[in-house]
């Protein structure tokens, strides 16, 4: 995510600087020309604009650890305060850190959605943003600024952004995103474990689409579902109600409830992603 | 589906007739070569081989027309019977009624798995079945010479051909493909009854691909369903089983039972379908 970043924001930036975890991703980040200069944590602080990109609770790990130990000789001399935007995918827990970060700091939350499923720089590519939706949470200390360099940011990765609540965020991301997840593994599980093996070649694109999430990051995903675990519950506990209902319809045969509820679903989902609604 | 096996089977038969319940569609198939000639009811058992391309319930009509009036003039000169085979999607029905065919008959069942979740004449493509499998359910009555012409037509469809009792068919069919549906439309209506039309905004690649299933053909899904219940009444018990491991870890926020039951998941299906798992 911020490889890909790092590719759509070439040209926009005076100079692109990486920092990571790994020593092994900031070498092939400079090789790759990904980034222009590998920093250390104190030399970060000297950059415009800071993106976080990481599992969530990583960054609030990082949060923390800025918040605890600022390096306050390096930030001195700042004519203004380093903008700083993370690209979380939770951000109720991540805005309440933000809130404790020193003055020197103008934060806001940002969640670009519709990643892949897979992750690390080797899956970089600019367009990866493109025409997608990028969420800013901002927080009340979020300065003018700070939104206007975001949204500005945002125009340069080609995305479309929307403005929210993190609370509102983190509910609408757990139905849009998270409970897919957890669908997408319960299926995995409750034909994994059938017990006739000759269940896979049964397995079309169907199957394939429909668990495909399953097969997501599970450091970033287990990172999602701890965070958000209040509206991720409330979501579960809806779409079991929304099985109970099938589950009735059939157990009685009843077609004309069962098509109701088909019916329903169809017409929502018909329409929708145009084209790729069709794809095999 | 019964417009593209025409395509995969041209150059395989000395002449394609079709037949079908809207006289549009016939039209169509012979004006853009689909078919050779358009013949009636009493003409088509003049037929070799004869295929039903339809929902389960229409194919059960079929076979119950058939066998309730054979047209005993027209097959009292066959010199063998008419191979009989069927594209529905269920088949333990099937199989019984295709049991009380006419000793003129020689009938076995078929499943083409994967196709697509739009249907019609328009939609027809000689490289549906290329690579996919094409479970065969004979029945007792079924000659060596009628399953090795299904194998034939397998072959020609360039599908792997898969035979097992109906009753198997069935039980791995609602897991591997009638479950991913219902678990696509719960997804969808939970997502549409939630009361925040904003979440739309954030439905991505993830969504998009999990709730995919919930625009297939609601008259093909809904007989499906009803003939094909108490399979899917146990894959259901079963998949709700499932959510509730998952509900209780993250009631609990039990960290090492979450992450076990994501793993399993991720390792079933993270080598699964090659560069296909990784569609954005």
């Amino acid at each position: 995510m911020g490889g890909s970043a790092a590719l759509a924001l070439r040209g926009h930036c005076a100079e692109m600087w990486g920092l990571d975890a790994n020593p092994v991703t900031e070498a092939a980040a400079l090789a790759n020309g990904v980034i222009d200069r590998v920093v250390t944590r104190v030399e970060v602080l000297e950059s415009d604009v800071l993106l976080l990109a990481a599992p969530v609770r990583a960054i609030l790990s990082l949060l923390g650890s800025i918040t605890n130990n600022p390096f306050p000789f390096a930030l001195a001399n700042r004519q203004s305060p380093i903008v700083l935007l993370d690209f979380g995918s939770t951000k109720r827990a991540i805005v309440a850190a933000m809130e404790n970060l020193p003055a020197a700091f103008d934060p806001l939350g940002g969640h670009p959605m519709g990643g892949k499923e897979v992750s690390g720089l080797a899956q970089a590519e600019a367009a990866l943003f493109q025409g997608k939706t990028f969420v800013l949470t901002p927080l009340a200390r979020t300065s003018a600024r700070a939104l206007a360099l975001a949204h500005e940011l945002i125009a340069a990765l080609g995305a479309q952004p929307l403005v929210l609540d993190a609370a509102q965020h983190d509910r609408l991301a757990a139905y849009a995103s998270h409970l897919p997840y957890l669908v997408a593994v319960a299926l995995v599980n409750a034909v994994l474990t059938q017990g006739d093996a000759q269940v896979w070649d049964l397995a079309a694109s169907g199957f394939r689409d429909t668990s495909r999430l399953a097969a997501s990051d599970l450091t970033m995903m287990v990172d999602i579902l701890l965070t958000n675990r209040e509206a991720v519950l409330e979501t579960l506990a809806h779409y079991r109600g929304e099985l109970d209902v099938m589950h009735i319809a059939l157990t009685h045969g009843d077609e004309t409830a069962l098509r109701q509820c088909l019916l329903a679903a169809y017409q929502q989902r018909k329409p929708m992603f145009g084209a790729l609604a069709v794809t095999q």
